[in-house]
Formats: structure tokens, C-alpha cells, sequence
């Protein structure tokens, strides 16, 4: 464990905002260009061979991947905003730790063996959540991801050449996805799935049934995000009569409202987590409200249902708005096969399906075996500050990713 | 008329944003800076001696104001986030106006003569507004002033400093009060009050009544804005089913909902035009939400039950919320005895409430005798790029306030 403590120490302070303690890692900033360096030198560490795809993807390679295709470990250096320090790093860190533990053991694998740093997995930046590996997977056009803003105006393409890149180069890869037999992508749980004990502040985590420290995941829910703009009319928020009034803030609470009521209703998740108002002043009536929606569940048609009917609430009679699909993910089964191998390699780990989108879901609806292990959440929040896993759990996960790199490349 | 549109030309691209074409004149900023060295030239062509208060008010003045107090006209240069043209400039403007009239005529005042242009009137950037005349009058706490924040964190204190100003001298001037004998504001009017004619896009405003061009103002509803924080917890949006979450934007969007509901049953206004949520992410739930409520009416305690109200069910069960006042302006009456004047002066014109806060409330709350003119708006739109005035209306306006000078002064 001590190449994966002297690695997560050297993490930690990259990009975590001094008040809130989250972090803010967005692609092709500053921080990236960190976090993309340190990748780069634990590959040259290790004696991998580094390349970058034309979608921005880091690959460290263990043996030639362009003579057989090779086994892939690896996960994101990304966060969303104030995001924790594990929903991605987990995974990279541990790839790399379970490499060190196969070397140390001799270990010879029968296959080339490489770790995946996916560029801008959160869309935290840009908004498309999994941009690198829908890029390098011919998903997403490199002509709509150039053309992709984040809030300050600036496009990904702009974005793309402050960080020394050619933005004309981005574009599908088929080159560098050939090289991939297999993908496993090591990530903490997102919710508490794994924990049968009680949230208790007061209990000891530590002592919990190990058997259930890591999962083998088995489908990620279909989900997307939707942007939902609606229209007012500015006015001077003293003199205008309520009648007169066309207020985009109160269409946005009706909406918001709304999307709750349709979840619970339609057993998915809704959630509008962005929203920016326009102009933005405490005595003028909002004319412009741009909002996301984000809407996952285990049943597709119930996600669109659900989307439709807001589609179709806001543009009724007098309201103006619209609804603008950015992303969609249809429902992703793992691979059975590679399933089953990892399940006889863990022979105690539960089975688990997922909510979160993961670059292991684009890569398996790209025809790629992929496999994913979830590491125990013990309060099972993310994409906060206070994202956890505890210090046994993620031993537990390196050790689970040792084995499975040891059984199917061994 | 020849002054007036060539002072308007001067100040129809300063601050203007070429997307919304609307007006972003910010306190303290670049373009704020701009308008204040207008103002200087417009006073220094005239020989007005120019004075800048302790709070950052400017002054310009036709005679010694030390020896006799003056009568003073004016308003604002600053604007909200994409405001109108008309809001602040068009009472400076037509004050500078009507001194060029009565100059043209001979016109010799008994007393001194000034136009001020008031700081900070519409607290677009840090929150309180008629921050330059509350400072003055002492309404508003230098200290408290000094630690106000705009959205990128910079302080009042700091903006000052950048603005060359030193933040240890911002406080009441009670000198520069003294100077004051009366203070008359013209502003466009802020609703459709002064059209009896309907909202008719191919009619014709012009030939509209033109004894309703110009109104005088009786009194300012109370109003007030009160910040209110509403906290969740941030967690995934995916993963994290609805019954284990807390989401901010949902209380935001229930106090939406109630305010409106609320201001209907009281006979109040409710606003809420600005909101901040955090993260701000599109796949994050929120785990704070910061709004702003603006609510007025002519009963002050309507209002405050209304915000009542809202603060106990924001802090009811389980919701965890806060409403703190940012500001409260008590009802104003102006003064009567002015107001009989101004009408005998001119005697067309109707009497006019209004539910906007002016310069010309805090001054008449400060024991200042104050009035005000109101110039139709044939939209009724303001705080918005479509308010509008119709060029016969503002000529008007300029010869109300000439007439008002001659009366008062002469």
C-alpha cells in the first residue's frame, strides 16, 4: 500500500478549493495540466509507455498493445465542481498500485496490461459528461465538442489550444481503441448499496463486513441531461404589477417542482442541479432562465416519459420554454462473460447496478468488454466534499484489482 | 432640445453589452468610471463647481452652496445587469438640460443651483441599493458598506481602492447635506401609469395625451430585499435515491412558488430576480442556494408578514434555511408643502405613488424636502433594454423641470 498512499498524497492538494475543501479539477485547466503531468510521470515511473489519443485520453502502456491487444485498468483525474477526492482518482490510483503489486510479486502478464486516464469524464467544464471517451468512441462529433462552452463563454475548442493542443486533431480514434481487449474501471460507490450497517456517526466503518468492501457492477441505468430554457420579460421588480408580470424564475420553480413530483411517480431520479438566471438582479423580473435536467432510472421509456411531460408543460399556453436533449446514454449491460470471469475471481463480492454514468459504459456500448468493482461509500454521498471510502476498502480494492489483473491476464 | 440629445449620444454606448444591448454601468467599475468623468466634463463646460462627497455622490452646483443652501436636481448614471437607457440618466441629463434652458433665458437664480449624480443607486453589483445617499444620510453603516461583496467577492472596500478612493474616508457628510435646501429627481416612470391609451404596437405613443407626460410623485412604497440561504446536501445525482435526499433547489423552488402566492394575497409585490446555487453542477445535487427577495407594497405591514411568512417556512421542519434583511425603506411621503408648489407650477400634471426606491426617498427619509417628476413610459417595461421614452415625452420633461427651476429658484 504504499506506492497507492505516497500517490493519493501527492493528489490531494491538486485543485481543492481552500474554502469549501471540494475539489475543481475541469478539463484542459491549469489543474488538469496538472493532474495530466503526474499521470505522465507515474507512467515514466513505471517504465509504460504514454500516449495520447486524438480525444485527449491518456494510456500508459505495460508491454506493446499494437502487437495484441492489451487489458485495461483506469478511471478519471477530473471532478465536478467541489466535487471529493475519490469519484475518479479511486480508480487511477488504484490501477497503478495493483501494477506495483503484480511487479513486486514477478508477475508476467500474457497480454499487454495499460491504465486510462479518460479526459474530462464529469462534463464539469463543458457539460457532456464522459467527453473523452465519447469522442474517442465516434459518439460524440468533434465538430459539436469543439463548439461545446463553459459558462465563461470559452468553447472547448479555444479551451483545447491554451492547453497546447490542435483542436482540429480531436476526433474519433479507432486506432487507439483497437489496442483495448478488455477495460475494468475501479470507481468508489455512489450511494450506500454496500452498507447494510446503519449511517451511525458513532460506529466504527472499519469493522464492517469486508466481504461487501468491493462490488462487481453489472448495468448502468440509462440516463441524460437536458437543457431547459425559459423565457420572461424583464421588469422593474417594484412598479410591475403581479398581473403584468411574465416571470421566468417562477416557470423554473414550477419546474423544478414538477420533475420531483414525476420522479417519484415514474420510480427514476431527477435532479436540476444547474441553473442560471438572466439578468440575474435582485430588483429586476427574471426574463431568462436556463436550467439542467439530469434524469436517470432503470427503465428508459420511464426517463423519456418523464422528460416529455416536461417538454410539454413548458411550452403550454403563455409560457415560453424550451427542452434541448445535450446528452443521452441508453441502458448499458456489462459484458456476461467478463462478468463472470471477475465474479469466480471474486468469488464473495455482490453484484451491483448503478445510477452513474462511467467511460466503462461508453467503451461497452462501443462493443468493448468492459467490467467495473464499486469500493464501498460508507455515507454513500459523492460529488461533494464529504465523499468517502475508508482506508481498509480501498486496500480492499486495490487487492481485487490485483486479482483480477492476475486472472485475466495472467 | 440641442443639449439634451447631445448629452444622450454621449452616453448611449457606454456600458451598453452588444448582445443583449441592454446596460451593464456597475459601481466602481471601468464603465462606472467613464460615466463619473462625463458627469465632471458636463459640470466643468457649464462652471459648475464639482464637489465629491464623503459617500462618492458628485455634485455639481451653480453658486455657493456654503453660503445659501441650493436646490438640487438629478439622479444616476449606474444601471442594472442589462438595464434600460432611461433609469438614472435621463434625470441627469434633463437637469443639465433645463440649467442650459434657464441659462439661454437669462435666467438669474436667488439661490444656488445643483445636479447630482448619486453612486451606487440601483446596488447592481453589491446588493444594497441607493447605497451613495444611505451612506450619506447615514443610513447605511460605513463599516457594513465597506464589507458588502460583489459576485466575484471583491469587496466595496476593495473596489474603492481600485477606484482610486480610499474606503477609511466613505461615511456621512453631513456638509454636504447642509448644501442641500431641496432635492427634485425627474426618472422615467416604471409601469404603464401615465398611458390611459392601450399597449398598441402600431398606434402611435406621440400623439398621446400630452398633459399625462410628466406626473409628480406623492410617495415611495416601503420596500426591501432579504437574502435567503437555503441549505441541502450535495450528492450525485445518479446514485442517490430521492428519499436520502436534502436538495436546496427544491426549498428554492417551493419559496418561488409561495412568494408569488403570498404577494397576490397581501396586495404586495414579490420578486425573486436572482438566484446562486451551489455546486452549480449539472449532475451534483444542490447543496446551497442563495436568493434574493424584493418585496414592496403600500402597506408596510403586508410586506412584512409576507416575509415572515417565507422565513418560517424556510426554517420549518427538516428544511434548513435562513432570511436575512439586506435593506428596509420605511413608507415615504414627499414632502407636501413642495409638492403643493410643484403642482401650482404645474398644474396639468397627475399625482403619482410609485413601488421604485429613488435617491429622492432616502434624502426625504433624511428630513430633505424632495419630490419627484415621472416621465411615461409607453411599454412600462424598465430594468430591461425595451424600456423605453418617447423623445416628445423627454422634451416635456425638460421643460417640467425648467418651470420647477424658475418656480422654486427664481
Amino acid at each position: 500500500m504504499s506506492s497507492f498512499t505516497r500517490m493519493w498524497e501527492d493528489l490531494v492538494p491538486v485543485g481543492r478549493d481552500p474554502l469549501t475543501r471540494g475539489y475543481r479539477r475541469f478539463a484542459w485547466t491549469r489543474e488538469d495540466h496538472i493532474l495530466r503531468e503526474w499521470f505522465a510521470g507515474e507512467c515514466a515511473a513505471r517504465g509504460l509507455t504514454l500516449v495520447e489519443d486524438r480525444a485527449g485520453n491518456q494510456w500508459g502502456w505495460w508491454g506493446d498493445p499494437d502487437a495484441t491487444p492489451g487489458l485495461v485498468l483506469g478511471s478519471h483525474l477530473d471532478s465536478v465542481a467541489d466535487g471529493g477526492a475519490f469519484d475518479g482518482p479511486l480508480g487511477v490510483v488504484s490501477a497503478f498500485a495493483a501494477l506495483d503489486a503484480l511487479r513486486d510479486k514477478g508477475f508476467r502478464p500474457r497480454m499487454p496490461v495499460g491504465v486510462a486516464n479518460f479526459a474530462d469524464e464529469e462534463g464539469g467544464r463543458f457539460g457532456v459528461a464522459c467527453a473523452g471517451s465519447r469522442v474517442l468512441t465516434g459518439v460524440l462529433d468533434p465538430r459539436r465538442a469543439r463548439a461545446l462552452r463553459d459558462d465563461a463563454g470559452v468553447t472547448l475548442a479555444q479551451a483545447l489550444r491554451v492547453a497546447g493542443r490542435d483542436p482540429e486533431a480531436l476526433g474519433p480514434d479507432p486506432e487507439a481503441l483497437r489496442r483495448v481487449a478488455a477495460y475494468v474501471e475501479l470507481h468508489v460507490e455512489q450511494g450506500r448499496a454496500l452498507c447494510t450497517e446503519p449511517d451511525d456517526p458513532f460506529g466504527d466503518p472499519e469493522s464492517w463486513d469486508p466481504r461487501r468492501a468491493v462490488a462487481i457492477g453489472t448495468e448502468i441505468w440509462p440516463h441524460g441531461r437536458w437543457q431547459i430554457d425559459l423565457f420572461g420579460e424583464a421588469n422593474h421588480a417594484g412598479t410591475t404589477q403581479l398581473e403584468d408580470r411574465s416571470d421566468a424564475m417562477l416557470e423554473f420553480a414550477a419546474v423544478v417542482a414538477s420533475a420531483r413530483v414525476l420522479a417519484r411517480e415514474s420510480g427514476c431520479v431527477a435532479t436540476i442541479g444547474k441553473v442560471i438566471a438572466r439578468p440575474n438582479a435582485v430588483n429586476a423580473i427574471p426574463e431568462h432562465v436556463t436550467a439542467w435536467l439530469d434524469a436517470r432510472g432503470p427503465d428508459p421509456e420511464a426517463v423519456r416519459r418523464l422528460v416529455d411531460t416536461i417538454r410539454g408543460e413548458v411550452s403550454e399556453d403563455g409560457a415560453r420554454g424550451t427542452v434541448n436533449e445535450d446528452s443521452w446514454t441508453p441502458a448499458t449491460t456489462f459484458d456476461p462473460t467478463l462478468r463472470q470471469r471477475i465474479s469466480d475471481i471474486l468469488p464473495d463480492a455482490p453484484l451491483l447496478a448503478t445510477g452513474a454514468g462511467h467511460d466503462a459504459g461508453i467503451l461497452a456500448n462501443a462493443g468493448k468488454p468492459s467490467a467495473m468493482l464499486f469500493v464501498r461509500n460508507p455515507t454513500g454521498v459523492s460529488h461533494s466534499p464529504a465523499e468517502r471510502a475508508l482506508a481498509g476498502d480501498c486496500a480492499r480494492g486495490v487487492e481485487a484489482l490485483t486479482a483480477v489483473v492476475a486472472g485475466l491476464a495472467g
